[in-house]
Parts: structure tokens; sequence; C-alpha cells
């Protein structure tokens, strides 16, 4: 078989040996009239890639295609799809799918939908395993397709899909603003974004990370105050400071939260989007009573969200910080590499999609 | 020495003795211009006044008095107290003092200002350990003393001191009113008011409870549903469906946070007020994943909070559930017991002091 009916990917067969990809065939979920084929001709390397292949996170279904930060060239559409046309740049993040029915998605809570798909290692309703973007084609719902603006290139927009969104969606929901004393903790790739988006929304951006070798990084991204975290009692010049922490490390098990918290002002939050591969350190519901404070997390965001992020880096012309490399199982394997070593600044995008796939239109 | 000086109380001299109580002379703070002393008449045993003599909560400077939902007559005002005269009806919580000057005060969020004093077992500037209820006399600061309504006796009043506050101020910060769904964990006695309080402004009230024990009562406090935890899969029936939690156990660590994250609705909080020994469950980030939301917790509340609460009991002609004993040294054995052994319903208030203590006007 050929497309229409399977794509070929860099795959994953066994997590005790994550990086060995292998160019290899799946299965496309059949098409129906809101699905959209897809050309992939970038795809971000996300940490959470890197925790799905190691096994980090679980099991999950092998062999695996993983890739949530897609972008390419719509090459066929659905009878009913109204919003991409054959032709268009677009883009698919971490979700691929979700009912559209219940009171998550009728309230624009669809990343909360208890249906969802996620975009690889996800069964379809036929039993179809959803593959991801380290591949020629992916097959995706139009409400999970998202036209990319023209003044973004490929390779920047891609790592926008996941990790964007992810840090915008709390932004935003968080408040996010001026006025609004904002702290960033990691600047990884999430991190980044979430500097780079904090500082374009007006907030006044601190950004906490263990050393300070990121510092001209972070001040040049937007942000005006940079603190070390390894330096001790660092957290108490800033009690009761900021109005929320964004917190993108994968290292939370390591943290002393307490001193995290004691610089949230009175029921300010301490959200996460860095999912480790560990428990959060020990807590006590007292360790909360200081300030009234909170700790949560959040997954990617929903379509307006998406929307809005878009419009704002075309607007105010961001640029994710991006390094590429041509997609093939070295190319793979020197991404998830950098990525579970904490060396990439501050994203891996994976190009150069013809050399491999052919053109695919 | 005796009052002004000093007063009298029941203390505890030792953790390991905790249900040994002996009345003992303690020395009063210096009297300032705005303090204000009150022959109390009624105090309520709390569980923090059990988590504090067991040691539960770590040590505390002994001897100690403790209690700290005071109600009596203010006998002495300060020349700058404007809000109370001798004779009045006054009640204090589990905060005496804050510097009301700090961010923090200034807007309203004294109970989390960083220099202040509980209302027992807190050292005051010049160095007079705070002691409690349990007592013939306590010394307080105006800011922290409130007139109680004339339709509301010492003893119903006593309680909602603190553990009406308590909940009170989580539950009006959330939003609890018409068209909320509001789940209420624990029925004891900080959660008899959270169902009170909670049913008061108009909220649709949920009791979550390990078993059907307290289930009439919870339907006469005005809880319209009644979920009993030990059933297996009780969280299922229930996913997204409460605008949020307020936990009143203080068993949190035998709970399977999952499975109560699970019913809230997105970004819904699980919001703490019973502070256990124990450490929380041990919890992933990505536990807050589904639904995107948050554990926390609070701290009494503010002066606004107390005075609007009063208003709020006066007006609906709301009544503490109380059992009353009188003041003495087998009383307060009895109810610090009958707490530690979670036997009460819903709350024991020590009565009888001029029994033991005289007028003392």
């Amino acid at each position: 078989m050929v497309y229409p009916d399977t794509a070929e990917g860099f795959m994953i067969e066994d997590q005790k040996k994550w990086q060995d990809f292998k160019k290899q065939e799946f299965k496309l979920k059949p098409f129906e009239d809101r699905d959209i084929d897809i050309a992939v001709e970038a795809c971000g390397v996300c940490g959470s890639d890197v925790h799905t292949i190691t096994g980090g996170w679980g099991d999950c279904p092998l062999p695996i295609c993983v890739g949530h930060e897609i972008v390419g060239k719509a090459i066929k559409v659905g009878k009913d799809v109204k919003t991409i046309k054959v032709g268009d740049r677009v883009g698919v993040g971490a979700q691929i799918q979700a009912d559209l029915t219940c009171n998550n998605c009728k309230a624009d809570q669809e990343n909360y939908c208890p249906n969802a798909v996620d975009t690889y290692g996800a069964p379809y309703k036929d039993g179809t395993i959803a593959q991801g973007g380290y591949s020629s084609h992916v097959r995706a719902h139009e409400y999970f397709t998202f036209k990319i603006p023209d003044n973004i290139s490929s390779e920047i927009a891609a790592p926008m899909l996941c990790a964007g969104l992810t840090v915008y969606s709390p932004l935003v929901r968080l408040g996010a603003g001026p006025g609004k004393k904002v702290a960033i903790v990691g600047m990884g790739g999430l991190g980044h974004f979430a500097v780079l988006w904090a500082a374009a929304l007006g907030a006044e951006v601190y950004v906490l990370s263990h050393s300070p070798s990121k510092k001209d990084d972070a001040l040049k991204m937007g942000a005006k105050h940079f603190i070390v975290t390894n330096d001790e009692d660092w957290h108490k010049p800033y009690a009761f400071n900021f109005d929320f922490i964004l917190n993108c490390a994968d290292a939370t098990h390591k943290f002393n939260l307490k001193d995290y918290f004691s610089t949230l002002k009175v029921m300010g939050r301490f959200h996460t989007v860095g999912f480790g591969d560990h428990p959060l350190p020990t807590l006590m519901a007292q360790d909360f009573a200081p300030n009234g404070c909170y700790i949560g997390a959040s997954h990617i965001g929903n379509r307006p969200e998406m929307l809005a992020m878009f419009d704002l880096a075309s607007k105010q012309e961001i640029q994710s910080w991006i390094q590429t490399v041509d997609i093939s199982e070295e190319g793979c394997k020197e991404a998830v590499t950098a990525v579970s070593e904490n060396k990439v600044r501050y994203r891996y995008v994976l190009t150069g999609y013809d050399k491999v796939f052919g053109k695919r239109d």
C-alpha cells in the first residue's frame, strides 16, 4: 500500500532503543469529510516525543512515529472542510481530534474533551493508531488544522503548535499583560516561548533558572529580570511578588516548592506545563497557607488560543529560537538525544522532508 | 499578679500529656491603645487546638492555652479603639494581630500578613506568648475583634470565628452562589459550616463523605446531594461537574486525589482548609492535566469577610450545630478527646466560664 492508505515515517520500535529510528510505512485512519491530508515539511522535536519514546511517561503503542509540531501543505481536503483549501500551508499541534459535542468542547475547552485523540500514540475509533509528524503525511481533522500566517516560515511556525500554545494558553488564562509580574521557570523549548509571549502581551517578565547561562538570551527575548535559583535564599527578596509562576521545567521534583510558593501574591498560582517523569516533591496542605496559593497544570490550549497566538506572532513578528536538522534516521537521533540531554537552544526542528519523502503533491 | 497583668487558663504543659489540662496563670501582653480586654464566656474547640497540643503540627511554646473561637464581653478598651465599647459582646478568631501596614494588609489580605500573630502559641514583639480562649481573659487588637450580632448567642457565635470564617472566605472567593455546583468534602466542624454557608449563598451543595452516617444532617443543613466516597467509582457520574471542591477533611493523605480532581470543571480548584498531620498523597504534575485543575489552600479569612459572614448568619438566622460543655480540666479533656476521635457533631463549645473564673467585670 501507499499514500493515501499509508504514510511513511521515522519510527521507534522499542522504548529501550529510543534513538533507533527506522523509516517505515504505517496506516492512516480512514479519510472523513472534515479531514485534511498534509504533506509534512517541518516538525518540531518536543519534550513529549522524548518522554514517549523513552518510556518516561509509560508504555505506548509500538512502533510509534512521534512529532506533534507539524507544518506542511494541504494536499487533499474533505468535502465538508470550510477553513482550509488544497495548497494552503497549515499546522497541526498535539491534538488531532475531539468529539466536538461534549460540554467541554462546546465551551471552547476541547483540549479537555474526554474523547480527545492525541496526535500520536492514541487510537481512533476504528482502531487505527494516530502517528505523528516525523513522517511524510498527516491526516488531521479540520478543527485541529490551522492556517499558518504568510510571514511565519514553516520551521519557525512548527514549534509554536505545541510548545508555543502550551504556554500561550495559561499565560492568557492567568491574565499575563500590562501591570502583571510573571515568573517563567525553566528556559527550554516551552520556557523560551513563555518569555516571548509574556513580554509580547505586556507583562513584566522574570526568568527563574538554575544557572545564569541563559541570561543574555532571556533578556533578548524580552525578560526584564533574571533570577538564579541556585543562589541560596534567592526567593527572599521576591516574597509575595509574582502574580503567577509558569513552570516550564520538567525537573520540578528537585525543587523546594515552598521557596517558589513564597514568591507568589495572595492566591497566586504555580502553574506547571512541564510534565516530568517523576512525582512532584512531597507537599503538606499547609504549604499553601502562607499566601493561599495553588499548584496546577494545563494541557495545551484551545483553537481560539491557537489562532490568537499566531495572530500575535504574525503582527509582532515574533520568531521561535530554533536549530534545524534534516529529517533522517540520524537527524531524528541527533534531535531527540539533544532534547534528552537538555542541550537545545531552544527547539530542534526537522526539515528537508522532500529529500527523503519526495514532493508529495 | 492578677488581671490586668495576668489571666488564668486551662493549659497543657507537655504534648505527650495533651489531655491533662491544668488551670494556671499566664502573662498578658502589655496593653496598647487599640487593645481590648475580653472576659471570655464561650470558646469553640477547634481541630487546630488538638493538632497543636498533640504535636501533630510540631512543637509549640509550653505551657499553652489554646482556643481561638472566643466570645466574651469587652471589659476594657484602649484609648484609640473606635469600633468597640465596654460592655459590647465581641468575638476573636484565630488571628489576633498583624502589622496593618504591609501590602497584604493594605489589600485586605491581613490573614496573609508576614507579621501576623496567631491567637495562641505565637510571640508578640515584646516576647509575650499569645494565649487562647480556654481562659478568663483575652487581650486582642481592635482590628481582630468583632461585635457579635444580638440575635446570635455566644455559644452559637463562637465556632463561627475560626471554623466559620475559614470556610466562608474560600467559598466567597471562589464564587459560591446561584448556578454554582460546590462540593464539600468532610462533614466535621469546618464542613458543617461550609454546607450552611454555601447553601445560604445560593450554591447547589454536594456533600462528599466516606460514610452515609451524616446524610440526614447534611440535607437538613442545606445540601442537595450526598455522595458516599467509599463506594467504588463514586466519582464517575460526576466527571467535570463541580465548580470547585472545598476540602474540609484532615485525612486528605488517604484520598485518591485523581478521583476528586476528575469531578472538577476545567480549571476548577480543589481547595483545602483541613490541615492534617500528614503530607498530601504523591502527585504528578500530569494529574492536573485532564481538566487543568489546581490544588491549594487558604488561611482563615479577612476582616471584611468576618463581618459579612456574621451579617449573613444574622439575617438568615443560621445556627452553628454545637454541643456545649462547661469549662474545667475535665471539660477541656472531654472536648479535645472527642475532636481527636472525630466524634463531634459538629462543634464542642466551652461554656460556664463564670463558674470557674467568676464574673470578671
